[in-house]
């Protein structure tokens, strides 16, 4: 079968045999090498020389970590949402306490950065500054590059944090965190890092932690203060997902041998390659072409057409395919493109979709 | 090289080989399935008829889940400590706001069941009792059944709930979570259940429901209520640990194949083993003989002998054992035997410590 969701995401052999390896000791010279090199790893494809933390938990958890060390209950939170996952975001805030405002854009489309801009001139004590850098629920990448400058103009006392939801783009499209100014990015696992779900993993620049030393949530298995003490002697605070980070470091192996530029240029390809190959098929794209995403391709589904059912016709064909959320249930397709995949995995989806549609 | 630290434990070959699996879609009917059968396993194990969930992060996340679910700021809740994780239990409830009482027992020494009624008796309104059933870090049994029979002697309108810390006894020692009255108990894949870490599993009786609905803790990642409502789907709010549960649901496989009573004796035999043959090494035992745990044996470092050195001797030898936590760090070792394991691997261990102190 063919895995072809927006994560879970297919996992190469190197990292199917690494899962399989025996347990070993959390506590062990051999695993504190194991995370000091994940941690490497992790620091070179998002190009910071920050803290990268590694998390048990999804990147929901991650969300929910990077909150609780920010903000104190009653502090201002602007979240810039363009889909489902940028909505998560803002109601995680909410759940502990923050006054959210939502610069918001229509499903399919990105954020605006003009939008972004007149929203923190006219609220005050803005602490941060929440972005999807790639809509899951849409297919669409908004223009974080952009979007950072716009809340770098404001850093400088009590300026606003940038908060990244990378979860699906960090690993296949550029993220230059350090460089963008991104204060927390956030990431997971099961997407562009080929390697099985349950880690999610986070960058915190300097302002990031003074932040977490200031905010007065309640946290306590998501205390980044904690994670970062343990991870000053490689470890975690408390027992990590020890088999996945072993797969994770078989797939960083990987993501350095083939290098950065190489694999964002593949993802380009075969992001390009499944929007070209179902415009031919008669299908259209869901998300605004300008800014629609190497990871995950939206379609909609076509008039007339049952999307439950064409999604079914595809799974008998061997391919899985995901549909919409929320309101984009039954509307469009999603067609993951993250991690494990290269333009012959593209075509069989292809030909599933043309076989299943004909 | 043997893994006998109290947890992660080692994992069977069957286990290795789920754990090596392709991915799947964790929103298809594979995946449903998966997590249908994992669910009745642990029901089984857990002698539960109430809701399982199971949740992607390690045991101390689990044990935040059941707090923040079940308490608001202000609660009143009695945590019952003979160790560090009784301890900790105790932290998690009070970094969310509730007042905490303790009923401490020395270390190495099982919780008293007089001084937990007396404790009931002179505290108005308790909330909840956390109970810790086997303390890793001491290897100390408590008498669950007769602190659960204390606690049950105050159950109806506004009695306290009795949340159980199982991490490291469910499935290996007897837990009739539903004949003992347990509310919530608490346990994690990386123990007694011969899968990898990265899971934790928490049962819920409908007083605790009926607890989450009223609790003001915020909670987002944790919200047990959007795990039953995505359970009812045999699904989980989040992306979970997709093949940690296939490590799981193999284990689960090999647990019904052998048989509760069988997996009791196997335990009770296992740590009958060590702390026999312990002693025919001249080594004193730290726990109080009359409660040492079946999962967990721990043993006084000899005068005059470097605990530190003494477990690098063993390493060296191809035996991993764990050394104290906190104050005993240095002054005893830890021996795990829960899950894979049976005598023949204590006799390794014997060998080993026997080698490494003559």
């Amino acid at each position: 079968m063919d895995l072809r969701v927006p994560g879970p995401t297919p996992l190469p052999p190197p990292v199917r045999e690494a899962l399989a390896a025996e347990m070993i000791n959390h506590r062990g010279a051999e695993f504190r090498a194991l995370l000091a090199a994940v941690t490497a790893g992790l620091q070179h494809v998002l190009q910071t020389e920050g803290d990268v933390l590694v998390l048990t938990g999804s990147g929901t958890g991650a969300m929910e970590a990077a909150i609780v060390n920010l903000i104190s209950p009653g502090d201002r939170v602007l979240a810039v949402t363009v889909g489902a996952f940028g909505d998560r975001f803002a109601e995680v805030a909410q759940a502990f306490g923050a006054e959210v405002s939502t610069v918001a854009s229509p499903w399919g489309r990105a954020a605006n950065a003009l939008a972004l801009e007149d929203a923190l001139a006219r609220t005050p004590h803005v602490r941060l500054v929440l972005v999807t850098h790639n809509e899951t629920s849409t297919g669409v990448t908004n223009d974080l590059r952009a979007l950072a400058e716009v809340v770098g103009a404001r850093r400088g006392e009590g300026g606003p944090l940038l908060v990244v939801d990378a979860v699906s783009s960090a690993g296949a499209i550029p993220l230059p965190v350090d460089a963008w100014g991104c204060d927390v990015a956030i990431t997971g696992s099961q997407k562009a890092w080929m390697a099985p779900p349950g880690v999610s993993m986070l960058s915190m620049s300097e302002r990031a932690w003074a932040a977490a030393e200031r905010a007065t949530c309640p946290r306590y298995y998501w205390d980044l203060r904690k994670a970062c003490r343990a991870a000053e002697r490689h470890e975690t605070p408390w027992t990590p997902a020890v088999n996945a980070l072993q797969g994770l470091h078989a797939a960083l192996a990987m993501m350095r041998a083939e290098g950065l530029e190489a694999i964002y240029a593949r993802h380009r390809r075969v992001a390009h390659r499944m929007r070209e190959g179902a415009k031919a098929l008669g299908l259209e794209l869901f998300a605004d072409p300008a800014h629609a995403s190497n990871t995950v391709t939206t379609l909609r589904v076509p008039e007339g057409v049952d999307g439950e059912m064409l999604l079914r016709r595809v799974r008998e064909l061997g391919v899985t395919l995901a549909g919409g959320q929320g309101a984009l249930k039954g509307r469009i397709i999603r067609v993951g493109h993250m991690g494990y995949v290269d333009t012959a995995d593209i075509d069989r989806v292809l030909q599933a979709l043309a076989a299943a549609l004909g």
